[in-house]
């Protein structure tokens, strides 16, 4: 993002939480707000002074990426040293902390060896909320991640097949992703095959893939740090009806959210829409989870589209929708879409097909 | 681990941090006590109670990787009133909680939401201890794994070419090591070439590989959770005097940390073996990380080999001994290990070539 902009979002956010400076140590939060994708470090944020805090293994890529002025922590320059220096030329008096993220010893340790007087203010969600609406550009390379997804599922259509256990079949999606252009994963790939698809995270195992067998993938990567997240179930071979039934169940309750996903919904009322439908249908009792999350630079961000999620869906927000069933000793099936809210309803970032495909 | 000798190391840990009862929440101390992989979820551990506390996700997974009582959270039974009803059954007065890895708003809340009268005990570092020093099956795990990294570099050798990009690069090793049958990746793997190598955690980028460029690999998997690190720098064609300066010097002080490297040693000892080397060749000023770290389920345990490292190694440690030169603007060098420390030096879990490769 540009420099002025993201002077002027952190200036909004200094006033909103009523700190004379920010302590910011959350990567994704670092990466948002400094451009510098490292990972490691700190940020000092103060009305006139945008300060990185990074290692030597990090400054030469930190200088490149951001605007900010970089600092080098070291053993002679260590990092409290350096936010003391920084909380003196701001003069700042109250300074607010990433409670949600920061570690209870980080926080003590800064207690300890900061100025005294200075007022601890928890910032709570507020920096991840300057995250929640994407720019046109962050949509554009959310729809990217989401598009190499799509050409990694069309791929791996041509190379499943009984025999391949789900650890080999994992290895040869990833690569797909990594062969249409990801720059890494955004989660662990689930690949889970036959009873282990009742299990909605469960890890890929020496398990083969069985003639049958429903076949679940929940694959993401990323693009310029920004993550991409789908799932696809698919039978190797005809499906019985009992899994058709599932898999249409599945389908019409995706269908019936996204026919409901507009700006001004709450999260609570588009999962009801899936959930409902669910239910309907007996299937009430397996479906476990909420339907869905937002995604930005991190796989899991807020608001949610669940059963408690009453924060209200704005144009620019990133949802996924993932409704699933899940039967004990038999198998289950998730269907997700990755979605961008629009002023009147949504655009779908993901465009692989959602029929019951049986290979 | 067997049950029986994980409820004694547990009574131990509460004798030594004088609590009648931990709150595990870190997902690589949960994994390592419960044996439960998902990583979601919470543990609750009193002397003649172990609980597991996951969401319906992971319930299956999680009975059956574990012998602790799994517990099932969700809205109708909150983690906290779980914590509530331990607290009361275990008759727990005082409760250990993980101060360097549990968040600030986490712990807020579980101080409101538990019975005030409670007296919370930071563990610090004292479960992670627990791991420090691995058991003859953990060694294998993380030999197994270490091995997947050495056939994944001979496989990659085959491959690199100029032309090829970073990450077109990064990916064939990675599949590389899937194929070999890699669980996970331990980290982002590094794929660096030419002047990007300079940088000790480069990402892999569109940059092409070129004749003449170092090409650094830092790479690591995973087996069965245990996490491999290894790292080897090669130069595609002919390398020039400087490269071969630099590399041999690298290559010298990976030699000198290990032909020191054994129990009754500190972590700084062995690093300045190192150190020492690449200084009196004029390097010193580009060696900025330290040698190396310990590895485990986690990337980077400890205790570290690094100026600062004044643990004493002891048998069962796992160290990487990774140093490395960094030219800005020309390149840099690093050559990574992981081995064992034995009761009479270590051993080398990696068996891949250090000579200088010119492919």
């Amino acid at each position: 993002m540009e420099y002025t902009i993201m002077q002027t979002k952190i200036s909004q956010l200094l006033q909103t939480v009523e700190a004379d400076a920010l302590i910011i140590t959350d990567p994704f939060n670092m990466r948002y707000l400094s451009g510098f994708s490292g990972g490691e470090g700190a940020l000092f944020l103060a009305k006139d002074r945008l300060v990185l805090i990074t290692d030597s293994r990090y400054t030469e890529a930190a200088e490149r990426e951001s605007s900010f002025t970089v600092i080098e922590e070291n053993r002679s320059h260590p990092r409290m040293q350096i936010f003391r220096e920084c909380l003196k030329e701001a003069g700042a008096a109250s300074i607010g902390y990433e409670d949600l993220s920061l570690r209870c010893a980080e926080f003590d340790r800064m207690r300890s060896e900061l100025p005294e007087e200075l007022n601890w203010i928890p910032l709570g969600d507020q920096v991840d909320r300057t995250r929640r609406i994407k720019t046109p550009e962050e949509i554009e390379l959310l729809a990217k991640a989401e598009a190499i997804g799509d050409q990694a599922f069309l791929e791996i259509l041509k190379i499943l097949q009984p025999g391949m256990t789900e650890l080999e079949a994992a290895a040869e999606l990833e690569y797909q992703m990594r062969k249409a252009g990801a720059g890494g994963f955004s989660f662990d790939t689930i690949m889970a095959s036959g009873k282990n698809t009742s299990m909605p995270h469960a890890v890929p195992s020496e398990k083969k893939l069985e003639q049958g067998d429903f076949v679940t993938m929940d694959f993401g990567c990323t693009w310029q740090g920004y993550c991409s997240d789908m799932t696809r179930t698919i039978v190797l071979g005809e499906a019985d009806e009992k899994q058709r039934e599932i898999y249409q169940t599945v389908l019409a309750a995706q269908e019936a959210a996204l026919s409901v996903l507009r700006p001004g919904l709450t999260g609570q009322e588009v999962d009801k829409a899936a959930r409902d439908l669910i239910s309907d249908a007996g299937y009430g009792a397996y479906f476990g989870h909420g339907l869905g999350h937002s995604v930005g630079l991190f796989i899991h961000e807020e608001p949610r589209l669940s059963p408690t999620g009453l924060d209200v869906l704005e144009a620019g927000m990133i949802e996924t929708v993932e409704p699933g069933i899940y039967v004990p000793g038999f198998g289950g099936v998730r269907i997700e879409d990755m979605v961008v809210l629009t002023e009147d309803g949504y655009r779908n970032l993901a465009s692989s097909p959602k029929c019951l495909i049986e290979l």
